[in-house]
C-alpha cells in the first residue's frame, strides 16, 4: 500500500476551502484589473544565476534534477522563490514586445525550501502587482501600487489592515548622517530587518559588528528606528528628526509626493514605520507590509516596494520599477485556522435533477441541460435510489433546488431545500431565468 | 550581466497570449462549474513512492532537492506529471471529508522531463475533470464527462475536434480472444499504443516477443485495430468482428450504454478507433483522445479515461473513477503557432485618462475611481506628455477611450478612438454606465 502523508509545508484544501480561495483570488484580480494591469505567467523555473544572490538564502532555493540523472552535477534549474526576479527577467526578455509603462499582475506558486511554520510554507500562493517603465518611473506610480494595495485588502474583507510604510532612501539617509558608507548601510539595514526576530539586544550586537559603527551609534540608529506614527503626521515627524544630508532630504521629498496623491481612505490605514526594512536586497525607495492587527501572529500578510537595478542587471538599461505582492496563502491559513468568511463560498451547484429511474436518466439530461443553457448550474444524480436519498445529498452539497419527473404524470417538480416548498413547474426555462 | 536565454520547455506567454490563455480557461471553467464540478488544487510535489510505477518513465520525472544539500541521498519529493494520481492521493487522503460522488476540477501546472518538441512542453497546464464514487460508479458517469470534453471543445471553438473513444475491455476482449494472459494483454497494449510512434512493423516486432504471441497473432491483432468508424455504427461493427468470449461482450454492453446516454451531437463528433490504447497503466474502461483533424502534427489535445485502482493503492477500499484532462498548453502552441483566434482577447483597460499636468493628476485619479466603481476598467497615465503621445499610448495598447479634463474649462472630455469622434461629458457615472 503506498504512503498516505500530508508534506509539510506543502498546503492542500478542501473543495470549499479552495471555492473560498478563488472568491479572493476574483477580488483581487478585479482590482488589479480594474486599474488596466495585464495578467502573466512566467514559468515555475529560472536559471539558478538568475535566482542567486537576490537575498534569498541559497539554502532556501529548491533545485530540479531529473530522476535518476547523476546529481553531483550543479544545477543549473531552480523554483522561483518570489515572482519579483522572474518578472524582471521577463521585461528583459521581451522588452521590446511590451508597452511601457508596463503594468502586470501574476498570480503563481512560489517556493522557499524553509522550516514551515505559523503562516510560512515551503509552496505558496503570491499575488502581484508591478510597474516599470523606461530610463524614469514617476512616484505617482509608487502611489498608483499602495493605493491598489489598501484597496486589494479592501475588497477581501478580512480583518482590518493596517500598511505600514517606510523608504529606503529615509534608511540610507539616516545612517548616512551618523557617517556610515553605503556598503556598512546596507549590512545596517540588513540587521534592522531581524528587529522582529531576534531582540534589540541582539540586533545592536549585529550593528556594532559593521565597521564604522560604535556602540552609540547602534543605539542611536535603533532609537531613530522607534519612529511609528499615522502617514498624515509623517512628513513633520521625519522633519522632526532633524537629520542633514542630501540621501534623507530626498527621502523626505518623495514621500511627501507619494502621500500627496494617496486616496484619504488608504492614508487612515497607513503609518510610517522606520523600523520596517524589508529583507530583500532589490528595493531602493519605498517599502510597505501590511499587517492585520488583530492576527499580530501572522507578521506581514504583503508587502513589496521600489526597486531599481532588478531588470538592468540582464541588459544595459535602466528600467526602474515598483511593486507589491499579496500572500494569498498565508491569508488562507489565517482565515482558515480562525474560521473567517466561513459562509461566503458558493454552492458547486444550485439545481441537483434526481433521477427516479435509469429510464429517466435521458431526460433527466436533457432537463439539465436546459438549465445549463440558461447559466444556472445543474448536476444530475449519478444512481436512481429513492428521491428522499437524493435530496439528502443535495442538502449535505449545499444545493438550494431539487428537480425531478414525476413517475406518473411526467411533470417537472422543483423543491426548495430552504423553505420547503414544492412546487410543480410547467416552463422550465422561465423558472431558471429567475433564478439566474 | 545575467544569462537571458529561453529555458527549452518552459514555454512563456506575452501579456495579449495570457489573456487568451485566460478567456479559455474561463470558458472550459464555465462548462466543468456548469455541471456541478469543484476546484481542487494539489501541491506540485508528491511522494517519489506515490509518482512512481504510474505509466510515466522513471526519467521523465523532476525531483526536488535544496540547493547546497546532499544530492547523493534519494529524493523524496517528486513534481506530479499529470494530475490523475494526485487526485487520487487527494481522494484517499480527505476520504472522510468529501461529499460522494466526487465531481472536481482541477487546473495545475504538471512536469515531464522529456525531450520538448512540437506540442510537447517539459512543464505545462492540464485542465482535469473527474468523478469518483464509492465502490460502484455507473457508466452514466463515462457518458457525462464524454459530453463535458465535447463541450469543452465545442466551447473555445478553435478547430473543429474528433473524438476517438475506446474500451480497455474491449481490447482485453480482442486479445483474450487470441489466447493471451492478462499480463500479455497489458504488453500487448503497451505495444499497440507506440502505432503512432514506430511502424506496423516495429509494433508487429514488439507484439511477437511477447509470450503466447505467434507471428500471426501479432497480425491478427493488428487488424482488429483497424477498426475506426463513426460512433454511430460503433456496436454493429463491433458485433460483426464475431469475437467471442465474456470480455469482449462486457466491453459491447458498456459502450452500448454509454453511447445511448450521449446526445447526438456530442455522438456526431465521436469516432471509435480499435487503436487507442493510451500509454497510462490505470485505465480499465472507456478511454478517449480528442484530436483537431486541421492539425494532425499535434496529435492528441486531450484526453483520459476510466479507472478503478487508483485510489485503491492508498487503501482498502474501491473508489473507481472516471475523468479526461485537456492540454490547455498544447493548444495554446496550437493557436499561436497558427495565428488562430487573434482577435478575441480584450483590452487591457476600456479607458485611458490622460493627465495634462501633474497639478491635474489628483483629479484624474478621482475621475478613474469614479469610472472603476462603475464596472469600467481604468489607466490613468503616468506621466504628462502632450495629450497626442499619451493618445498614441491608448491605441497601442487597445484602449477604446481616452478621458481628459480641458486645461482652462475643466470640463470633461472623452475621445472614441475607433470613431475618432469627441464629446464633451456631464456625467461621467452615466456615460460609465452605458459602457459597461
Amino acid at each position: 500500500m503506498a504512503k498516505l502523508t500530508n508534506i509539510s509545508g506543502f498546503p492542500e484544501w478542501l473543495p470549499e476551502q479552495k471555492l473560498l480561495e478563488n472568491a479572493l483570488i476574483e477580488k483581487i484580480k478585479e482590482v488589479y484589473e480594474s486599474h488596466g494591469f495585464v495578467p502573466i505567467e512566467t514559468p515555475s523555473v529560472e536559471l539558478m544565476s538568475t535566482l542567486a544572490s537576490q537575498g534569498v538564502v541559497d539554502k532556501e532555493l529548491y533545485t530540479l534534477h531529473r530522476a535518476g540523472s547523476e546529481q553531483d552535477k550543479e544545477a543549473e534549474l531552480g523554483l522561483h522563490f518570489d515572482l519579483t526576479v522572474p518578472f524582471a527577467r521577463y521585461v528583459a526578455q521581451h522588452l521590446n514586445d511590451l508597452v511601457f509603462p508596463f503594468k502586470r499582475y501574476q498570480l503563481q506558486r512560489v517556493w522557499r525550501g524553509e522550516r514551515p511554520q505559523k503562516g510560512r510554507f515551503r509552496e505558496f500562493y503570491q499575488f502581484d502587482v508591478d510597474i516599470v517603465a523606461r530610463e524614469h518611473l514617476p512616484v505617482s506610480c509608487d502611489a498608483e501600487v499602495l493605493t491598489i494595495l489598501d484597496k486589494a485588502y479592501t475588497a477581501i474583507n478580512i480583518s482590518p489592515h493596517l500598511l505600514k510604510v517606510n523608504n529606503r532612501k529615509l534608511l540610507h539617509g539616516i545612517y548616512a548622517g551618523y557617517g556610515l558608507s553605503e556598503e556598512a548601510r546596507k549590512k545596517a539595514i540588513t540587521a534592522i530587518d531581524k528587529l522582529d526576530k531576534i531582540s534589540e539586544e541582539g540586533v545592536l550586537g549585529e550593528l556594532s559588528q559593521i565597521e564604522g559603527v560604535s556602540q552609540e551609534t547602534g543605539q542611536s540608529i535603533l532609537n531613530a528606528c522607534n519612529l511609528i506614527c499615522p502617514a498624515t503626521e509623517a512628513i513633520s515627524r521625519l522633519e522632526a528628526l532633524g537629520i542633514e544630508g542630501e540621501l534623507f532630504a530626498a527621502g523626505i521629498g518623495e514621500m511627501k509626493e507619494i502621500l500627496s496623491l494617496l486616496p484619504v481612505t488608504t492614508l487612515e490605514r497607513m503609518e510610517l514605520n522606520l523600523s520596517l526594512a524589508r529583507g530583500l536586497h532589490y528595493y531602493t525607495g519605498i517599502i510597505v507590509e501590511v499587517h492585520m492587527p488583530e492576527y499580530p501572529e501572522y507578521g506581514s500578510v504583503g508587502g513589496g516596494g521600489r526597486y531599481e537595478g532588478l531588470v538592468s542587471q540582464f541588459m544595459k538599461k535602466e528600467i526602474p520599477g515598483v511593486g507589491v505582492s499579496i500572500g494569498l496563502t498565508r491569508l488562507m491559513d489565517l482565515i482558515l485556522s480562525n474560521n473567517l468568511l466561513q459562509d461566503t463560498a458558493p454552492p458547486a451547484a444550485q439545481v441537483l435533477v434526481a433521477v427516479l429511474n435509469e429510464e429517466q436518466r435521458v431526460t433527466c439530461n436533457a432537463h439539465a441541460e436546459t438549465l445549463r443553457q440558461a447559466g444556472v448550474s445543474t448536476e444530475v444524480f449519478f444512481k436512481s435510489p429513492k428521491l428522499g436519498k437524493q435530496i439528502d445529498f443535495a442538502a449535505k452539497k449545499n444545493i438550494p433546488y431539487v428537480l425531478f419527473v414525476d413517475g406518473e404524470s411526467g411533470a417537472l417538480e422543483i423543491k426548495d431545500l430552504l423553505s420547503g416548498e414544492q412546487e410543480n413547474v410547467s416552463d422550465l426555462e422561465s423558472w431558471a431565468e429567475l433564478l439566474s
